[in-house]
């Protein structure tokens, strides 16, 4: 009666239901403020006061036409500006015809995979990866495939990366700073990913696109630079969302960036601005496009965000946990001190803690943190952490 | 390089493009105020006051958390309310349950589509009809069927929707009112339609969904009433829009209603649900969500384009054109004086004319004049019209 794959796949990620369940039984018993909830990617900050004073005044200022349809691409003059951003963030010459305002990062991944995958073409990406990237590959047809990080840096494994390039491989996913490790890739890693891509693009040739998924781009901490993706690979797709960097998930506003170096670019572009009207998004919400086009410099305080990695960080290495110190974004992603992370998860719910288990993204024997959570809730949960720790590790 | 299916739609689609650009050099040439165009159904009026009053009061209020995610259905007050008013109007027990926001109907309905299509599938589409819908059904999976409509009313030809019903046939897509024809289905048609299902589902032990895109049913004339396509067919699913109804096309904002007497209506939602999100939707836009649900009641003002409707249709038919008289949307649908209808729309240009060959929407032989332009403009196309008439019909 229904499409059998999304049964299979609504069935495989119940348990994620079951967990959230989990939760608002636990809030229900022992009240919101003993439930240490850590599962979810929902920035709480609330979004800079340059995007409130940007929306205030579209607002009021009620522009005639302002909520009507414009090009599937956006706003001129909104993806002009963008483009000047883009120009001299990267030094790459970005114009707006490179330049698509989508529904968030995930409709623009969406736009990009549909444009360019063939029935059973392969698409690369590397574990521990988000989830969602399964299921957006799939919808277009493509064919997931997973290459490991090196697991002392969740960078990707070179060899592995090299090995599994096929005459298949469509494109490869990048997302750095990575979710769920916070890791950033650094230039060395990316340029011997682009040497590697370049060798195996002559072997077959083939055109292997590099799709920067960058949500957290302006999320880092320590003073830590992100390489230019546009930069460094020649046939690279940014997608990028201000759901995180501005705070504004709920409204469904991110873009996609094309490197102009791309062989028939134009037709690439005429290719995804179609998909971004047939995929049904047809053309991303109207008055936040305006929104952040007055606001491209602001970012949420990233302060906010670095204390409360401190905090997590440093009681949980403390405690035994073996962790990477994220440079970014806003998770840890600690090894379980057992095997079963799934196991060790069920039983942190003991202590009202609610974390997710590694294997949902790709790599188990893991679990994530997401610290969108008051500072507050962090302190009350540190002895919720020392219980689950002296339980687990010796 | 990229997706053969999506460089063959697009070069297929290319004419459109064509007919813009044509549109923008005649713009150029004699100025925009001596061009009539009449190809874009994109709404010219500004949204009612209660919706810029709902969408003023809600930034300005600003509540904590306004812009963050939400279930990936929408919020559940608004989803009530919605629930409440579309209970009140149809007759049929529908709670928030059956609701979900969507990114307008375009989202609305390639979500349902994803949830029930397996490989091959048919749906099933009448002729004319909004050519957006191919892709959608292709996007999942689907193949489409066209069914004629009677050329004399525009309604399901009823023998030949018996005839096409399979054991693979898994929806029907209706329209009413209608893009392009502006017609309303009568409650006697949908009625001997639900019949024809019946049977057709008791003979071959399956289920066929009706899925009701209704975008217009607030637009209409004289008096009309459309019926209640939950109320007529059991195995029914409602997409709407806010789109027309309060001209907020750009904003992205509708909703999926579910009749609870479905089968397994509990999983049905959670797949879609699940599709909403995974299909890179995620949520409908936060803020808008807020804003319809505070302007349920409003709707633009539909005698502004009965007027057009009335001045359009009039002078058509004086000069000669066979027309049906719309009774909803903002579109007329005349017969072409010569079968080939785009060599019509071309020669119609020399005349400053841009208007839409009947052959994109399934049905060569005819053309649409869009109506979302002002009174003004349609006054001072008359005499084009009238010289277009004098050059193709005795």
């Amino acid at each position: 009666m229904f499409s059998q794959k999304v049964i299979e796949n609504l069935s495989r990620s119940s348990w994620i239901r079951a967990m959230f369940e989990e939760g608002e039984k636990l809030r229900k018993i022992h009240g919101p403020d003993k439930v240490f909830d850590f599962t979810l990617g929902n920035p709480d900050p609330e979004p800079p006061k340059g995007v409130k004073e940007a929306l205030n005044n579209l607002v009021l200022e009620e522009k005639p036409g302002m909520h009507r349809y414009m090009n599937n691409a956006g706003y001129p003059d909104v993806r002009e500006k963008l483009a000047n951003q883009i120009k001299q963030e990267s030094g790459v010459e970005v114009t707006l015809e490179n330049i698509i305002m989508t529904c968030g990062a995930a409709g623009g991944l969406n736009v990009v995979l549909k444009t360019i995958l063939n029935p059973d073409d392969e698409v690369i990406i590397f574990a521990p990866f988000f989830a969602e990237y399964t299921f957006y590959i799939d919808n277009h047809g493509g064919k997931v495939v997973v290459v490991p990080t090196n697991m002392s840096t969740f960078e990707p494994d070179l060899e592995a990366f090299k090995n599994a390039i096929t005459p298949r491989t469509k494109a490869v996913i990048i997302n750095s700073p990575n979710n769920p490790t916070g890791v950033v890739y650094s230039e060395e890693v990316l340029k011997k990913m682009a040497e590697v891509l370049e060798s195996k693009e002559n072997e077959f040739s083939t055109t292997v696109f590099v799709i920067s998924d960058e949500p957290y781009v302006k999320l880092v901490y320590d003073g830590v630079k992100v390489p230019s993706v546009l930069k460094i690979f020649k046939n690279s797709v940014v997608v990028n969302s201000y759901s995180k960097s501005l705070a504004l998930p709920g409204e469904r506003i991110g873009y996609i960036a094309v490197n102009p170096a791309i062989k028939d670019v134009a037709l690439f572009t005429a290719g995804m601005i179609f998909c971004n009207r047939t995929l049904g998004y047809v053309n991303a919400p109207a008055l936040f496009q305006k929104v952040i086009a007055e606001a491209l410099d602001e970012t949420v305080d990233a302060e906010i965000y670095r204390e409360r990695r401190d905090m997590l960080y440093n009681h949980l290495t403390n405690l035994g946990f073996e962790c990477i110190k994220p440079q970014g974004a806003f998770y840890l992603f600690p090894k379980s001190p057992i095997a079963d992370d799934v196991e060790f998860i069920r039983r942190a719910v003991n202590y009202n803690l609610l974390l997710v288990p590694g294997k949902g993204f790709g790599c188990p024997g893991y679990f994530r943190i997401s610290y969108c959570v008051s500072l507050e809730t962090i302190k009350n949960s540190l002895p919720a952490f020392e219980a689950l720790a002296k339980e687990f590790i010796k």
